[in-house]
């Protein structure tokens, strides 16, 4: 089996955009991550800011038709998942290329040419990474590292009904603070050739 | 990281013994699947037959202190659980190995030697599979699949408090059905000798 397409769904702080962009860099293919929110904006209407801002989060309750009384409405959050979903299918159509994040793993699930990963870490190593590699100021990285696994996993389960973490939706899952940035670039990289 | 034991949880049918076999066979040490049954019937005092009818299975509810009146009883589970948690911990303080099923990757987590692995296929791989290598006959293989999962899952929430299909509880989480076993053991191997 040989694979056009890298889904990497990844937990906040596990590196797994880092092990994105190395793998597609040794594949010599693209890699989209932030430039996706570029794409959905151009597609959606809505601004970049406003994409980023809202970037993988579900709707608020007072945005679902049983508080706005109107069953036919559709959440500025659906629009974006509507282009979201358009833009990473052409991209999966397109050309060999990694997705990071955006539930690419589940958009595309039913294409056998996708190989479909989570990457994953304890709180405390991927604590460590935000401070240390992206430099976040917060008193609290595991309350932070906390607040965004549980908006992501939301987010997840809105939109696709299954759970983030579950090991069935995926091809392989890895857990980047034991086994290291590198050697899962390693797996990635040898299971795409060969 | 080297690792001295690999710990496979595994899906029924998804070929997590064989992965654990051909590992084993690689790596030149010893591969404990159904030889537990044996080692957990000689330090329980049950019998092989008994502690093999009642393999991964949870207590029911009538075995509970609720319905025995009794808040301080054990049920005949809790004592193989009791032993079978002794017997793993001391075959992987003893020497290398691999060990599959049995809730392992639970009782060793906090050894950082351990590998913890889970195995995982779609439900018509595994059906396939336990037709035509396990050689079971049954009109629904897709039920039995389906039931033998439920028990497992019951069986391991009860005792570990954790969801079995939780990539969070593992090291790496390999769909079989998808990736095939040979690559699934070549994976495993790679990362145990390096």
């Amino acid at each position: 089996m040989t694979y056009r397409v890298v889904a990497i769904s990844r937990e906040f702080g596990s590196g797994g955009r880092t092990i994105g962009q190395k793998l597609a860099e040794r594949l010599n293919i693209k890699c989209y991550d932030s430039e996706l929110i570029q794409k959905i904006a151009e597609e959606s209407g809505f601004s970049k800011d406003y994409v980023k801002k809202e970037d993988e989060n579900k709707p608020s309750y007072w945005q679902t038709p049983f508080f706005t009384y109107n069953y036919k409405a559709t959440s500025n959050q659906d629009v974006i998942w509507a282009s979201q979903e358009k833009i990473i299918k052409d991209l999966a159509k397109d050309q060999p290329c990694v997705i990071v994040g955006r539930c690419a793993e589940y958009i595309l699930r039913d294409d056998p040419k996708v190989l479909k990963v989570f990457i994953h870490a304890d709180e405390e190593k991927r604590a460590q990474r935000i401070v240390n590699v992206y430099g976040e100021k917060t008193d609290s990285p595991e309350k932070r590292i906390r607040d965004k696994d549980k908006q992501r996993r939301a987010y997840h389960a809105y939109y696709t009904e299954t759970d983030w973490a579950d090991a069935e939706n995926y091809d392989i899952c890895l857990d980047s603070g034991r086994l290291g940035i590198d050697k899962c670039v390693n797996i990635l990289h040898d299971l795409y050739k060969f």
